[in-house]
């Protein structure tokens, strides 16, 4: 007969799948790494190169390799050459043959608050997850830099990570998580925001090849249009770390009640 | 002076916005176009390749190109060398140099109600329009052959957007239509509806390459986990054309304000 302590003391840690959108030899990946690795057992699968931008791109028209990666003493990880959602897919039906407890993606290099969760290859695969039944958390620092200084983000990585697995939330709970650049000793602690309704303006930069055509660069400028106090670009101006929880259902039921009023077939 | 009578006659037509994710050479683009001609003022920027499954990817690592396209008869096009959300950017920016007063998206051959919303490229040039304060209609007709029967969807699409154009509806509205397949006088009219939880059951397709290295193609089967019948996977399945609301604010209000109140910094 097993005693309750044993049984306690036998319990699997949790299985813990990280990716990222900047590619496995990202610094933000290691950074992810770092932060979790006495929370579980970790297995990573993330894209072979930059994936930034990618949204909820998923690949159709050609294969998807596997490649086994020694990059993290230790841990078991592969590079796979599609991207972010990819990652999240392949992981779950080939690599674990099973549902990870959470999926943890990032640490990006870069915001992905306010409108940016949309094209944001990090938090399309915490989505992806979570549409699988994995809860999932995206971390991004907001610090582009190659050499950013990630001690803050690790620890509210480890943070959030640890009361997420210890929270019963829903498991297609999705957390957007931000945090902000510097000095983590600045950081006032954390606030649970909304979206903001920020975004860039684009304005494309015309250059014209040595073939006389022209082409375009995508440029822009960040604009913030929401002046409420309980978003996650407010939250991150004042030095929090910003947690939007996200949802996969598009639907807008405000307009959906009103259109099923309005709109006969 | 000018009599209220001829100011009205005066008054110029909507400016209409087409693209879509098949590519600018895809007969369901030409439907689109068809579709809306009598509307307003139709210009056509597409894709000049496939580009489904790309959901909301935008091209950040490379530039873009516009090409002249003269497969419309009188109708101003362009081909782009991007992706879907890539076209609504460089049309607003760069060929309109103004927002147009719609834009529509389509007609997409295949499915993309449910989860599909997310993954599809012809849905994520639709949101992007909205970001941008357009309104927007993505239009999938439920049938992937390169021959398959618009007639339905071209009734829909015509009824819908003039709908739409007489609507004073919010400048972020987006709207999913779906159609359903086969003889449009079997189509029973339409339904406004909440996106349905269905999504595809990954099963990679592993095969090994001639040199011996293994490689997979991402295959699935589709599988509706919701049993709701004010669902647009119901309303299809009934015949009926689904019309869906969607919004890009992610925000889960309902988990942001429970976790405001039990997760503390």
């Amino acid at each position: 007969m097993t005693s309750k302590k044993t049984a306690r003391v036998k319990k699997e840690p949790p299985v813990i799948l990280i990716t990222n959108d900047d590619g496995i030899t990202a610094p933000g990946i290691r950074s992810l790494v770092e932060a979790a690795k006495d929370l579980g057992k970790i297995v990573v699968v993330a894209p072979d190169k930059p994936q930034s931008g990618m949204g909820h791109a998923i690949t159709i028209g050609h294969p998807l390799r596997l490649i086994p990666y020694h990059g993290f003493d230790g841990i078991e990880a592969w590079q796979c050459t599609g991207t972010p959602v990819d990652c999240v897919k392949l992981a779950v039906d080939k690599i674990l043959h099973r549902k990870p407890d959470i999926c943890l993606s990032g640490i990006n290099h870069g915001a992905n608050h306010s409108i940016n969760v949309i094209y944001s290859g990090t938090m399309s695969a915490a989505v992806e997850a979570a549409i699988e039944s994995i809860p999932s958390i995206g971390f991004s620092l907001l610090d582009y830099s190659i050499e950013a200084d990630f001690a803050g983000a690790i620890e509210y990585a480890r943070k959030i990570t640890a009361l997420m697995l210890k929270t019963r939330l829903d498991k297609h709970t999705i957390l957007n998580v931000n945090i902000p650049k510097g000095d983590k000793n600045l950081i006032k602690g954390m606030k649970i925001c909304r979206q903001a309704y920020a975004k860039y303006e684009e304005d494309f930069l015309e250059r014209t090849d040595p073939h006389g055509r022209k082409y375009f660069w995508l440029t822009g400028e960040f604009k913030n249009m929401d002046k409420g106090k309980d978003t996650d670009v407010w939250a991150l101006e004042h030095n929090f770390v910003s947690i939007v929880p996200v949802q996969f259902d598009l639907t807008n039921y405000v307009l959906m009640d009103k259109l099923k009023k309005t709109w006969k077939s």
